[in-house]
């Protein structure tokens, strides 16, 4: 007997028959004798519909209001739920974030779970009962609806898993785990059993869909184990846990890639403090995005070369917003929007000398160029020609033996 | 200026495009000074999308799962007013029912408005600020999710006009008023500029759709005026008020009529103290709503008979009701589902000697027989041939010179 989370994601309760299905799924977790709470999202489709709404009365609606507005979401989902549970013959509620209530700093869709009170629901699921709890959103202390933004179903999760101290937290999703990289894309691609945090938050930042980075990291700050899972098959999921909980075997857990990258090189920049500040300052301004920042340093002394990455869609305006910009003074600009970005992650690097050797050897082997790299503890990120891109993951997944 | 409550029905809040126009008539209030309270439908077809949705988890889904469900349909139209108010550079907020609080008794999804804090919402009022409100919904005590009926909207908007002490409660509809009948199908029908509360209920209660009957109930009770205008002319509409504010000039306000009725008539039953009761327990404790009842006193003393009118849908069962009940002893049984009820409604007819004759006179002339009759104070029905239906509302809209 345990004290359980578990949280179903949109596309598990995506419908009428899915709901019904991930009931079921309860029910068998209930009927084994666990304590649950279960935290559900609004099914597929309902935030990106309530979106366009709020788009059609206005590009800028108002926060307040959208928060009011897309929380309708889980709260359909959380009553479903808990109808579907009551109509099995399990007793059980929707609760609320204001009935419960989840208290919530900082601003309009983007505000941080602070508090919780436990007492009643505690009470209610040592009852017998089945908490649902609408993911995503909160209560300010003022009194008015917040959410977490999108995706925060997971961070509510964990949030529930930490401050309830439960014994798990089981990420019901339309995946069976974490994979080494795409499974639709790479067939070779394999399931992993453990996965750290870190490596976790460097897949995920690097377009694996599986957990919300934010959620990871807050799993990871309060040392949460999290159990992501298939809502349609029974196979075993992936744990995401303590990096100290794992026996690694293996140097690289997973290969990660993004395409849309566009690649812009400032050639002869003046190598005075300030000077990347000014660069990037625009940039972020106008919601642009920079990904890889690369810059070596200048062999005279006075000028050197910063290289940067972006998404394609922005790459134009980068480029104008630095040549309209009078501050930077620089030499020449390259752009290159036909790349990809190929990342190696694994937390056993650390302890495996000649990983990034190896991951070089086996692109240069597969004549694929290097056009820019980038490392950090547990990864190694490299720009390459997009063309190569699915060539190059295969080939690191059978360098590092992930296949 | 004034302390206004304006209300818009589902088909009034139907699109997008509608909250805007909505958005712009609650400005335009708004503008000439007024303080304004907004109280909103859910979107046309949302509520009976999310019955299709409960429905489909269970044919009894849970009642107070069933009212988190639903009540989720009113604050997203609240967000959206709210949203669109703000981007016409006007100040508002909704205010769900757990944040006024607006408190209910009774059981769920027939909950009654007993409480209401006034002093947030006033203050923000009178800040200049639109206060925009879910119909429908409130709170229990005990701080559960509860609603208060189909059509409810209504139902919060007296309620608010009441105890907020409005000057006036403005029902913004689909339609521009009450008509003497449907114009939809008597062309000849003309609105009505003013109306009882009593003449209102007697309409609502034969098939007008214009406003929910407890709603008109409740506005009677706290002599609240009712407005009820189109969201889409500018034309006048009707106000419903006291009787005594009425000049009448006809003694008869409205024809209205009801198609799909069965007529079901027992003969030869005996007549002693509890028969009624045997016909009709059976009935209701089957859902069967039976609306006309004519019993006539009976001649010999020991035999009556009763005519009874259903539903056409619920009429087959009635029979097989009463057939298979060994208590009610009846000499024969007829069973007539090919017709209509017409009635005339009428404030002023108590004072105007022979609108029963003339109302029988006036069918007869069109060669329309009567099969059964029942009056009451302001309001006479017939029951007649189904196929003389909108014959007989024509003849009576002259009769009376309602055209």
């Amino acid at each position: 007997m345990a004290k359980k989370v578990l949280k179903f994601g949109g596309t598990s309760v995506g419908s009428i028959k899915r709901i019904l299905h991930a009931a079921k799924i309860i029910k068998k977790e209930h009927d084994n004798g666990n304590k649950l709470i279960v935290v559900v999202s609004a099914m597929a489709g309902t935030t990106n519909n309530l979106i366009e709404h709020s788009k059609g009365i206005s590009k800028k609606f108002n926060k307040r209001e959208l928060d009011v507005l897309l929380t309708s979401g889980e709260q359909v989902t959380s009553a479903l739920i808990a109808g579907a549970l009551n109509d099995l013959g399990v007793k059980s509620k929707s609760w609320l974030n204001w009935q419960i209530p989840i208290i919530t700093e900082g601003e309009h869709s983007n505000a941080r779970i602070i508090h919780m009170n436990i007492k009643n629901i505690n009470d209610y699921i040592s009852s017998g009962g089945i908490a649902v709890v609408p993911g995503f959103q909160g209560v300010s202390k003022s009194g008015d609806i917040t959410s977490i933004g999108r995706g925060g179903s997971d961070a509510t999760a964990v949030a529930i898993a930490k401050i309830f101290q439960t014994d798990s937290c089981e990420i019901y999703t339309d995946v069976d785990g974490v994979y080494s990289s795409d499974p639709n894309k790479i067939p070779l691609a394999k399931k992993i059993d453990k996965i750290s945090y870190e490596e976790m938050l460097e897949l995920s930042s690097l377009g694996a869909k599986v957990m919300q980075s934010s959620a990871v990291q807050s799993a990871m700050m309060g040392d949460i184990p999290i159990q992501v899972k298939s809502t349609f098959t029974e196979r075993e999921g992936t744990e995401i846990i303590n990096q100290d909980n794992i026996d690694y075997t293996k140097a690289v857990t997973g290969v990660a890639y993004s395409k849309d990258d566009a690649k812009i090189t400032l050639l002869g920049v003046e190598d005075k403090p300030g000077v990347a500040a000014d660069v990037f300052e625009p940039l972020s301004r106008n919601q642009i995005n920079v990904d890889m920042v690369i810059q070596n340093i200048s062999t005279d002394g006075k000028k050197t070369d910063i290289t940067f990455t972006t998404k394609r869609q922005d790459s134009k305006n980068a480029i104008s917003l630095i040549e309209t910009n009078k501050k930077i003074k620089y030499e020449k600009m390259y752009m290159n929007d036909k790349v990809s970005k190929i990342s190696i992650v694994g937390a056993g690097m650390v302890a495996t000398p000649g990983i990034t050797f190896k991951m070089f050897r086996s692109l240069a082997d597969a004549n694929i160029n290097l056009l820019a790299i980038s490392t950090s503890e547990i990864k190694i990120s490299v720009i390459i020609d997009e063309k190569f891109t699915i060539d190059a993951v295969k080939k690191l997944h059978k360098t590092f033996k992930l296949d």
